[in-house]
């Protein structure tokens, strides 16, 4: 059985520094998803720092939410640097599927082997080559049918992927899990999706096995949304009451609350 | 009696995708408040997409919160993309009266004809080039005395013009309309009126009559300020159930709730 | 003893029109925190109009938090702007540790002389040249360790300098006190101490003593946050609850719970 107390209360303990490029519609919400959480969230982007601050941090996110030329300039500077100092790292290949802007973008992250690469089932269908669906930003695929697109990523990649949705899947090309856990309204409450980016790379600072670490990330991330759901009135006070579960989640009810369903 | 109950069940079963472009600090909200009402928002604003995605968008909107250059090259792209395909669209013209840069920036977009342009009073004053007024983000004129402004900007246009106050009015230069629904915190939640953009586009994306879609955006949203007003301490608790209520919202209760004027 | 009370009288009649260049997590959160302070905030960045904004500004705030060229042009055009017409205007050097970019950037602002420099201990010490230390966003070091920096900028700038921290200190290199006001839970929501800046600008903005302003807007932000801790159950509760307490704020509840201790 997996420690998932054991891994949440040493994520909390190192308060690990993450860099953060990501969209503009996330910025705030992903920095109260970490803090939150006890993580340190860093929002730094611009080509002239990308690479000196990613020196200091302990791990990296990329979401290809809002682009421009400048922003992808200091997505593959930082992501080249995290690389190159085996720093761990999770790229985030938001609406690929909408442009040829963004699907050139994701594919030139790509390249740059992301220790775990997050997305919803249309994304990773998209961003594995297969297809072309899911224009939009949410979903319009389920889960089961991006699980052939989510092996090749690992395969290319060496890395990790984790198809978000309903229930999540999480493949590193040989070891295969679901996470259960979750609540319907979390898709209604905007960018919970790349806050989860930084709840993920903050256990992967850990320097634990990022398979687990991952499967673990996941797994708080839809457990404090349960709680939030017992409360919630809607999507405004889900949101509020999210952030509190997540601060205030016991090590071990997430051991006990965990949905892990290992393949 | 317009039917608000069915438009808005339309609207919560088309869930349209509307591309916004919008200033920073109005992104989360207005992804929120979207979501809430079960509309499906993209915010891409680089000159490098925005045409492509304009595409598959079932309607845009354009808010001149916060310019840059790149950004107003994105606007006028995406104006011109909504334009030549049919694609409905919403000018909000932001703070319009506070620079000569943002002056000249809306009346380049207003050249595309939005469908809905919409402002608070003093915004749209100044946009009608009637006088110079309203230098902040707020408004400093009562909606009354934009009535005549309003008129002659829906004659240039061809399209509606809505003013957002204590009291909304609303006209496509033949037609018009007085919309008295809202809560007097509204104006103290900062973005509340940039995200009206995005329901009033939803509503449009389902092509019903632009008229009646706006109205029936302005009732909806003011009534589900009034619920949240009923329980709300603040600013902060009204923001959040203010999300609630959007969601919550009955087709039923629209339709006996929005207090609507026709002159 | 200070007349905290007349101060936010004063200031929620004034509403004064506050020009901010602030990070993007932020700029949400300061729009709401300065709205329910009962200030009128706005959000102005870009070079082709901050100089023209700042005319009609009361204040000014400049935030180094995420940084591009383009933003950066915009900032010393608008410190320019502010410290030529006499514009009381606020300095915060986020993360100056981290990047030499932020450390050059903050440097070049800091020659504007800014009315009032706020950050945690980690930035001032970094900021008055005496080392390097505090290279995330948060603060490493205690507010006892800051205070020679504290002194030392003042003196360069011939401003106030307030380091926040579980105790704030204020100094204009003559004068200085301690505000004891706060909360626990403040540094686990992101951007309130970048929105604080706002609130400190909002209070010079009435033309008042520059340092009597700066303290009273420290105890009216941390009593404020006491008030949020009483019923807060984590971070998103308590943001909630903030923003009410802000705008809920009695005069006479501010006169009887400022904790100051002049030195």
């Amino acid at each position: 059985m997996s420690d998932h107390a054991g891994r949440l209360d040493a994520m909390r303990i190192a308060a690990p520094l993450v860099q953060n490029i990501t969209n503009y519609v996330a910025m705030n919400v992903m920095a109260n998803v970490m803090l939150a959480a006890g993580a340190s969230p860093a929002m730094v982007h611009a080509r002239e720092e990308v690479a000196e601050f990613a020196t200091i941090a302990s791990a990296l996110t990329i979401n290809i939410g809002t682009l421009t030329p400048a922003w992808v300039d200091g997505m593959v500077e930082a992501a080249k640097a995290a690389s190159e100092a085996g720093t761990p790292w999770v790229l985030d290949p938001v609406a690929v599927g909408a442009t040829s802007y963004r699907y050139k973008t994701a594919q030139r992250l790509l390249a740059f082997n992301p220790t775990v690469t997050r997305g919803n089932a249309s994304e990773i269908i998209v961003l594995s080559g297969a297809a072309k669906t899911g224009k939009g930003v949410g979903a319009t695929d389920d889960v089961d049918r991006a699980l052939l697109a989510a092996r090749s990523i690992a395969q290319r990649t060496g890395g990790i992927v984790a198809v978000t949705g309903a229930e999540d899947f999480v493949t590193d090309g040989t070891r295969e899990a679901w996470v259960a856990n979750g609540h319907p309204i979390m898709p209604a409450v905007t960018a919970l999706g790349c806050a989860l980016n930084g709840i993920v790379a903050a256990f992967l600072a850990t320097g634990d096995d990022a398979f687990e670490a991952t499967i673990t990330a996941l797994a708080y991330y839809g457990l404090a949304g349960e709680q939030a759901g017992e409360t919630a009135q809607g999507p405004g006070s889900f949101a509020v009451a999210f952030l509190d579960a997540l601060a205030g989640m016991d090590a071990d009810r997430l051991q006990a609350g965990a949905k892990i369903r290992r393949v």
